[in-house]
């Protein structure tokens, strides 16, 4: 089992739904991280990161009364958006749609180095399809971001 | 299992030295993918480009003697490294240095879709630290690009 | 008379109503190229995209059928506007609108080079004007893309 | 007190309403430079563009018939734009919205050098806030831009 | 023939060694306008930028001894390597190398219309091959930027 | 006087060396704000971002043995310079140089605000010139980040 917080986070968003997803959520809980899985499809860029800053909030990844906590969490969905627009965080105006799961998760960087000057970080992955507005006329996509929070 | 080109290179990337690395070079081989895993760091965008393209190469991931081939391999890579450096292709000119685990894998996009017309596909994920030149002033990140080829 | 696709291409697209535009069209044919030529004016990036694709399925420049064929000319299409827009394809976003001239050509890189191996490119250019939604606000702008299919 | 036309354009953005304000638009004045101050938020950054150039043109810092006095505005003011959204100019399509108050000066690069040849250049400049659209979620933002016209 | 400076430039560009391209020099130098092209190979960009303002101020395309002259080429040169290299100007940080053909054309916006206000424009468009520092590996190109001045 | 961290900043970038940059120092010392002004020419993007980080770590305006203060101050210089390059932080590889006076500036986003959930932040301003490596051949340049630390 990988011990750093972007590894885990990127294993969620896809293993989420396999036995390896209980695994990794047992090893976040254990180790005192936050974390949330979640979907989301749109051509609407900005609909996509309004969707994970709700379920950041709703599942208490972030303070939502925290303005510095929603601003490390937004750096880190726009990283990860570029992953997944490969470039400007396009969606609708070049024609594309996405279908998403994402995985949050905020903690140490490491579940096993003692860094405690470190503080927390905040990580976001996002697995899915990209393509043209026609069923099957899409590929895979992923995307990554990390912040300090 | 994953049954996806995408999920199984992003997972080969992060996870070849667990079991579950094992097991996915089992399943690419038994569906006939061409595949291969190396590793780069460097301050040097065109190194990391590179060593992949030469990885390719020499794992006959492609045919290094047609053109079409290399560039549909090049842009995969270049897509990642978009992920990597969440928008222009970066590193030394903004300070930064990257230690790298990639995989390559080459075939159908999915190993239980039976769809010929589709032909085969390239995808590049990329998985390692970037970060200020100086241990331990590093984060993780994940590229990902793929391409029809 | 040139006797490259990208070349071709462009010529195609900015003379296609002189002698010149004849003589490209007959040597396209003579050679087995597929090829089209239309017009779009719009404020909506999406919307120029949606109009080349559109056109190249409707004269069978790509087999609508097929994602890796669509796939080949989108990127072909985002490259082309990467270049009307000389940055990101905003066109909209950034107060501007375009009114192009498009062709689209599909066959080997060249008519001369003998490279079966090579296969088959398709080349979009796009030529036109940009500037403020004001007649007469405008100058000239050209995009050309080019990929493997 | 500064005499050249990028320092006076952003000291007026943020100064506009202290005493300091008052003494540079004297100066701009004596000096025979055109200048107007002026305010727009907005989630969509062609909103921005128009308003800027709308101001120019009603206080005549442009003469609103030439289309090369346009354009050298439009370019100035994309230029800042980019500062203000690090990037890309996206408002909206990252889920931002902007507060901003604009100045824009034309005239000489500076007022004591004497460089008749070359003639005027017209600076905008931005500063206000951008953020998520929830009050006090936002941060100062600057953007600067200068262009020969 | 065509009578605008866009086209003009990009003909004379792609056609300056045929029959078609003795035409259009014919023609420009009827109409006044100034005009040079030129050859540039390199993996470095700033090369290329380099030998195109060398090229226009040893044919006197512009007056080297302006600052505004040398800031407009600049900005038509940049746009024109946006379009070559689709995106951001990076060529050897991509491990790519570019063969260019040149022109650089200034002079009114067309040989037709009477726009005295409007002045005069400068165009620069790139015709060549990019691709992998190895021989055959490689695609056309074309950039085109056009700036007022 | 203003009161936020962004223009008390962006304000000592520019009149460090006049009377109001005294009275800024001032105002800042007075509130506990950490603050450096420094000076950086150089064609190397990398140049820049390494002065203005070793100016913070000098001046104890971020603690050098902590990554994440590093990482806060690194997006925050990323930003500025994009204001700077107007786009990707590319200086050299466009044949530009800059000559630069930053500020840095540390602590809570306003001196009036009580906000004492909202933390300390990391602004950075970048005022200058760009252009030609030719002297007079620049114009004026100024760029600006802010960040959570």
């Amino acid at each position: 089992m990988p011990s750093t917080i972007g590894k885990l986070t990127a294993l969620l968003t896809m293993m989420h739904d396999h036995a390896m997803g209980a695994d990794i959520v047992r090893k976040l809980e254990a180790d005192g991280y936050r974390h949330t899985v979640g979907k989301v499809g749109s051509m609407d860029s900005a609909k996509v990161i309004a969707a994970i800053e709700t379920a950041a909030k709703n599942n208490r990844v972030i303070d939502e009364k925290r303005y510095r906590e929603t601003h490390g969490l937004y750096h880190a969905i726009l990283e990860a958006l570029q992953g997944v627009s490969r470039g400007t965080p396009q969606i609708r105006d070049v024609l594309r749609t996405v279908g998403l799961t994402f995985a949050i998760v905020r903690g140490p960087m490491s579940t096993e180095q003692d860094q405690p000057d470190e503080g927390e970080w905040i990580c976001v992955c996002m697995y899915g399809t990209i393509g043209a507005p026609k069923k099957g006329f899409e590929h895979e996509v992923l995307g990554f971001g990390i912040n300090h929070i």
